[in-house]
């Protein structure tokens, strides 16, 4: 945790805030906190910034918070991606929050097994996607949608929901390696064993270029990181 | 397990390779395979091919394997990777052996725990390599060195375990983001706190550029695939 986050809702009408929870233990037993030290705290959907503690004992923190710089910039990207099995998922969701994704389609796909969809990972989603804005010092929440059938997604609600940008297609048979982009990007990560055909083709058919990310068979928890810093060098230049 | 990786001590003198524990396991509960099927198997160092089930029941699969593809290309880059957490160990090391990285350096560095050192995730390094291997459907095994002491190594080991290729070093707040390159490379990742001013000081005087992977703090199993994924766009040209 390298910030903690705030909500609307633990701050009080003085202005200070109030924490308990993991942040207060986060603060009392990781940063060992006392009274008068400043935290970095941020703002959910807002900026970040400086925390005085004002109180911290067993049941509360009381911060003085002062929220004047703009979060990390972001690189621009929506994800497609099959939804991954749960443990995968668990580490996917905080993974996409620290690397600044804006939107996660977790869709259906031929490969993609039902029950995953009956994860308990799924309620846990937001709690996930904190854990990753925290690692990162950010303070927007990806927006999580998630879609139990493909061909409908794709053909009725891909062009609202992506409606800028390039769209990306890792498919490891594609003849082309990642482009460097600068611009906005939809990047489209198939399950494990791939998408099918079908998938490929209705993709292609609503704008997705496929490329390779090399001869490798790779994890999505470690794909979406590679594929990621692949498309972004060009967004990375501080 | 995208593969089954066999061991020379595997094969018995008629050719064939008889396999049991883990492997047997998965060839009986996931991949469900009986007499006759052609499993996907490849050689620890040696050629990826199939294996023909001889036989197969609770104590025992025998298969018939023709080896005759390479393996698939290898990126050309090695790790100077200050030692994680053990729970962030036990995932850096089948990512990195799934992206292909020829030999890591697990190496102190002042704001590592030097408890990390005697992490049992250590001595369980190789059977984490050989899951990375298994994923990407590689043979040759990462080498593992531990080196507990920052400056020695790097004064002294260094060019001898380096020899060639670009010297990288990942660090935010330098001015540059990662170079595209074609040849071999080395990445230094630092511990999740950042190297402090003396590390990099002494790795740039070892012939290391700085280069940032832009303004986000990211866990360093996500860091890894990342950077790779940048410096490597003209390498995974398939």
């Amino acid at each position: 945790m390298n910030l903690l986050l705030l909500r609307e809702e633990d701050f009080r009408p003085d202005g200070t805030a109030r924490l308990d929870g993991r942040r207060l233990l986060h603060a009392r037993e990781v940063l060992r906190a006392a009274e008068g030290d400043v935290l970095r705290v941020g703002k959910i959907g807002g900026n970040i910034g400086t925390g005085e503690v004002l109180a911290l004992d067993e049941s509360r923190l009381v911060l003085r918070c002062s929220l004047n710089e703009s979060p990390p910039a972001r690189p621009g990207v929506d994800l497609l991606l099959a939804i991954p099995r749960p443990k995968a998922l668990r580490r996917v969701l905080p993974a996409a929050a620290s690397l600044g994704v804006d939107r996660i389609v977790l869709i259906n796909a031929a490969r993609v097994e039902k029950s995953y969809f009956d994860s308990q990972v799924l309620a846990q989603s937001e709690d996930l996607l904190i854990l990753g804005l925290e690692q990162a010092r950010d303070t927007r929440l990806p927006e999580v949608m998630v879609r139990e059938r493909f061909r409908p997604f794709v053909e009725d609600e891909l062009e609202a929901t992506f409606p800028h940008g390039a769209r990306l297609l890792a498919h490891p048979p594609a003849a082309h390696a990642a482009p460097d982009l600068a611009g906005r990007a939809v990047l489209a990560i198939g399950p494990e064993g791939g998408w099918v055909p079908f998938e490929i083709q209705l993709l292609e058919q609503h704008g997705f270029t496929p490329f390779s990310l090399g001869p490798r068979s790779l994890r999505v928890e470690v794909a979406l990181p590679y594929a990621l810093g692949a498309i972004s060098r060009s967004r990375i230049n501080p």
